[in-house]
């Protein structure tokens, strides 16, 4: 149950499509679920979606195949979107056999399977300045998507070769907030910055080598943007960028 | 002008409030400014607001206070809004001779003049650790206020004391947009962050000593938040937060 | 021969149990055992049970598991505790030869053999912020068990979902000494100092990525800590926090 | 009222010398304070000497003279210790004119007026490398004295002397803690923990030049100590150390 | 001598103007002079034009009035450019009772006296970012000036207005070779390297605040450049990316 | 098409060698193909020739053989020259049954295929100091070649031992432009900048341990050089020094 | 009484200058004095010169001028040498009324009083490269002299202009042991390092700016030396050099 | 011809043992040698066993066992000791193809055959704080040795037992130069720099982890030490204290 389910078991009883009667029950059901299921070597959370607007993620680093299935299952089993980040094709064996329709998505290393989640009110744009920066653009994007975003992809347009992004900028310009992914110099979020007024959100990569430092260059630079409306995420951090995103997309 | 005139302009025509060629005229007046008038030491920005939603904001470091009162006049004869951040009280001496109805905010560092900002849709809470956090948190809410959001200041609200927040968490949950404002650790953002489900702006401050580094341990610790929907600025960047939450609360 | 064995001689001696020629005899035979034991590439310190409370501990890295085992075997002849951390499952197969009572604890990587260490007052309570954390947490969790403390784990407690940790809020209050384990951001010690009145040691781990910097980000949030009563050890050195909070532990 | 006061008033109950009505008027006489005070500029906290064993202290950075003697006043009208750190003689001239008994430490820069903080068990040692050590030593130790602790000052015993130390081998085993305060490179508390059984709660200092970088050095020394037993606070906290100390003394 | 007067010499005396005696007195006189003169506190280097382009370049800090005025006359009377760098008003009025006719750059905190540098062949564009990075871009451009390069200054064209920099295209396609200024994330060199295909030097420099760290971010992210072409020099090193450009722009 | 190839068609038809009508066409088919070329996951610059003075040059890491590969293949078919740097012989298999006459560069780690690049003015010296970092230096070397420069290789004349670098003066004198390649303390270029008047291009390498952090010395060294006329590109960045180096070598 | 003196005696009881009788006494008259004087902010270490071969030095920072008075007058009446280093005229003022024939080095910013030191063996040469490091050379040059050291001082030799440098070589030959001094990039240390066999001290200073960071720079430079025999000491150390040079120049 | 093979030629001379032509001859045969010999991948420098008093030292990494062993035959078939450092056993099994009587060090990691090394004067200790820092430590002991030095290994001394060091004064009292090896908080040489009078070179050690940083924070504790008479080299630089101590160990 959702903030979603929320609102439409109680429109149903101020419609009369419900008894009060009913709709109590439905919300006992829910609440005698524990918040949070212990299984062992987790919690899984089964209210989040309730206090946070989309279900538990699970991020895959440090869990075992046979643990992230685990979860996951439990996830499904209790009605959620599922949306496994930093994984890989051998985790995904594992996980289908718990659940057979989840998707692999190899660039962006997550696992996922489309929940109910509502839908966001505009487009998000994920611009990626080089191709080395795409599995964190294509972590954000596909994450956004399954948080019920539409987004909208701009790829290869970093700062060295601006007509790339100015050609786009109509699409720039359509976006209701905007993920802009960098590494190296990290100056593409000022330049997008400059060209919209609704919210960017900066995710410096570790791509680059030598004084990029694993992505603490593209991260101090974004910190750093002389562009107003743009904030910044963790190096990597394309998962986070797109749950702010989809928070700010969602907001009435 | 800004957006709200230019639709405002806009639906007066298309309600026969104003013919075509008198909108044409206002159009043509307003384009022949110069997109920027160079006034010697710096470039003003006169279209800003139409692209970016607000008028050009004059950062106080590195200008004197002529140079200062000089370009607020520039920009309050232009019909902006008027915001003056990093000042003092010697810089405003010299602004109020220009612009006499200017407003100094001490603990904020800023200069004021309210002008047409269109009004945010909801409430921006600007939350404070520590007592010392509060100049950069009032430079945060002056900054929101003055582009015309409804700020709620939450203040000395540091995670030592966990009951000092969770009495507030009523306030919280009804902001459209969160900006948290904290030096030394950093865990405030945190915290907040799983108590809403609206985007954090999370801003560290350079209050600390030691092992605080100006402000950069709460930096880090801030971006590496283990709440999502956090997304963070530069150290002591309360203007920046409060116009990355205004643009956010101005999203239809 | 540790302290409680060097009292309860005297106790026995001043309660007529032993003659004071008895006691003098094995006075002797452990004064004549070298303060070390020179076995070629380690010097094993046979008196420090008596110097520091809790006999020489081994750490595994950079020694072969034939070094560890003769080292393990020297220190159990020697009637010691045996704990051995940072180790693996290959060093295990070895060291079980010599020693075939030890047991192996894979999470926590630490091989022990319980001795006769003496009790500790109260109750230790380890608490970990994320999963991830968990080996550091169990490395702290079986060291304070093998130096005599009984141990109250509370895992998966991290701050973004408080309600996990304050309705373990009676648990941290009967501790009297609090272990705290969290990696990212480091903010689980400040929120836990400001709930107990009890020493606090902070372990920061090298979970997570980008700006985390392999841990530095959580060990410069946790000597910032905005809570008094909290200090700090090493990245990951949960055998340290646990050695520290044994000897808090055990005072009278 | 504090813990000590609490549990006096229940023992007064059991042992007839106070009616359960008396206790009860009492403690609600207490209850009835506002767990904190709002001041305007800061949130006094009346009841943290019960949840955390000591009184809010006062720390002096950020705040104007007459916010500091505004907080003292109200804290020792609640009728509890004061305790304020990095302060000046400046502040104390404004303080005294509320609190005329209170007294200013230069070289801790730390005003405190005695309350009635229980004794702590046992001796705690400030040990100190050089002279320079001293400001953060003695603010370790008169935080100490004022929380109740016998301390036992040991200063100059820096380890490129070592029959400094030495000679003072049977003070340092007479303590129930050590703090050891130390800054270039910070090898004291290494030294001290080797020496001793209890815990050592290391404190780097600012002390030193070039590639001490303010302290960073010792602190990282200290935190890679080889002896156990030792944990570390921030920079010139001379005050975190003594409350850790204080809270390890009044263990029972 | 420089290697333009060395030349013309050679010339001269192919062409008869000067006997091959007259030429060797010449020489003659011109080696007699020590390579370096010592003045007791600093070695006057007067064969540096001869070998390098340009004669010694005076670097203010660390030098007292008087010292500098009496380096400045020794240049000046050996018949050189004169150019001191990093300097002020105070050394400026001891500088002119030695060297009446030479002038202070006030933004640009020079002391000059043009000599016969050798003309550049094109033009070195300084462009600069925002207004606060124009000390470091006037020294810059005083120091190719004073080299003798035909300079074209480009200020205040940072990437968050786009338009300002794109308005002056034509400018930059002109330049023989572009000196870029600019602090904050330092993203200007990669657009500028993307437009031109000159040798770009960029000037990093210490504005900003917070986590711009006195300059290091716009450093890093220089050196990150995805532009080729793009080469750096030291933080606020002005004069230093003049002295290339001008290397570069007196290339035969 | 590049430059040299727009500037002779146009003097051929000054010079009657072509008509108008000719070179229009020519031009248009050379319009018409669009100025980048979208192969799915990337998009090949067309146009980089014209405006950069060099074609799109390939940067392997991060993409597959096959990627590599097909992107070598739409820059032969072209007609540009083709530079893939940072492979390796498994890319280079691949290549070649694309491009069959590419030459792999063992220890430049370099792919090219020499096309009709204008040829530079002087001679480009490359410098290294030490065998560890010939392949930076073979980078730089083989980047400028395949750029149409003529290159003096200069190998092993660390600053440790003068002499060897000494006794190459003449060679050193006689270039256009000298890059200097140098890990460990960096100080190569120092001595370098000193005896010539030419540009210097520097490149720290990664070569060294312990304090050398990964070239972090070398860059800092270089960038803090006492010479002027020295500008510092990314560590191991030896493909960016020739880049600049033969963007100056190519002046006119 | 220092290790000469020590060996003074016993050869004048072999020679039978002195009884055993008149040699015991005095030895029991310096035994009798404490190895160390307290004086109350203070311990004067009076046997320091037998242990280590010079008296105590006083480091100025942290000491008001009463108090370095005070230990220099102890140390002179204990008959020792006096060397006062990073202080200042004012201190001067005060320690002159305590030891009249004290002399200042203002450059050097130390205080000496020549002692009965030791002669060392052969020449300790100094070498700096620029006039901004002279006040870290001299206070290693003044501090060798005080030793006991024939200094030989080579100054502005750095490594841009090498001339000045190999012009010096017959110098660098002669010594016995080399102070390098440097501060940006820190070069000298490897070129001297590589023209002489004798060992090498290197002093990085913090001269310089941007990414010099204090002296950082040329710390890590010298400690990457691919020179061998080059150790270092800590920035802006020239005392601890010269105590380096003056151990090594008094070996037998 | 080493420098004592010099002296003794011109002794021989002298003493009428060679002829002036015998010696003239030897002299040519030896002067025809190039100073550096040019075997392709490197120079092999054949004077500077003169120069410098030990010939060239082979550094393994980034060399081929071929490349190693190549260089090797030329140094052995030059006359000349060898020692190749930082090498392994598969590089020796090529070595001793070509030099059949060469020695592996597997601890050192050190492949040696002894020359004609004059003997040093004294005695080098090498001294480590643990049992993983040997590698190092015997990386140093062994390159004393191949130098001519009379080397006592003195290990497992840590400060945090300091009854171990201690009770070996006798033997550090007997050096005349100490090497000493430690990581993680590196306090070792303050400790030894306090207990003796000779040179004390200093090598940090990457063992450690965590806030050791692979050896950083035992390089800053070293150049902070608060005992005159350390100098430090580079992080794991066994070979560079070693040379210096042998440098040291060879003055007359």
């Amino acid at each position: 149950m959702n903030r979603q389910d929320l609102r439409t078991l109680l429109e149903d009883v101020q419609a009369q499509r419900l008894t009060p009667e009913q709709a109590h029950g439905r919300l006992l059901q829910f609440l005698r679920q524990a918040p949070f299921e212990d299984i062992g070597f987790a919690r899984v959370d089964h209210h989040r979606s309730l206090r946070q607007g989309f279900p538990e993620v699970v991020f895959g680093p440090g869990k075992t195949p046979e643990q992230i299935a685990a979860i996951a299952e439990r996830i499904v089993s209790a009605g959620h979107s599922l949306l496994i980040t930093r994984t890989d094709a051998r985790a995904f064996d594992t996980v289908r056999q718990k659940v057979p329709d989840a998707t692999f998505h190899e660039l962006a290393r997550t696992i996922t399977r489309a929940g109910n989640a509502p839908p966001g009110k505009g487009i998000v744009v994920v611009a990626a300045a080089g191709t080395a920066d795409l599995p964190v653009a294509e972590e954000a994007a596909i994450t956004a998507e399954t948080m019920g975003n539409q987004v909208d992809r701009m790829y290869d347009v970093g700062v060295a070769g601006l007509h790339r992004l100015l050609s786009e900028h109509h699409r720039l310009i359509a976006a209701r907030v905007v993920i802009v992914v960098a590494g190296m110099e990290g100056a593409l979020p000022s330049v997008v910055g400059g060209l919209v007024d609704v919210p960017v959100v900066a995710v410096p990569t570790s791509v680059g080598y030598g004084a990029s430092f694993g992505g603490l260059t593209a991260l101090l630079a974004m910190l750093n943007s002389c562009a107003s409306g743009v904030s910044v995420v963790n190096i990597d951090n394309g998962f986070g960028a797109a749950a702010i995103a989809s928070s700010i997309n969602h907001l009435d």
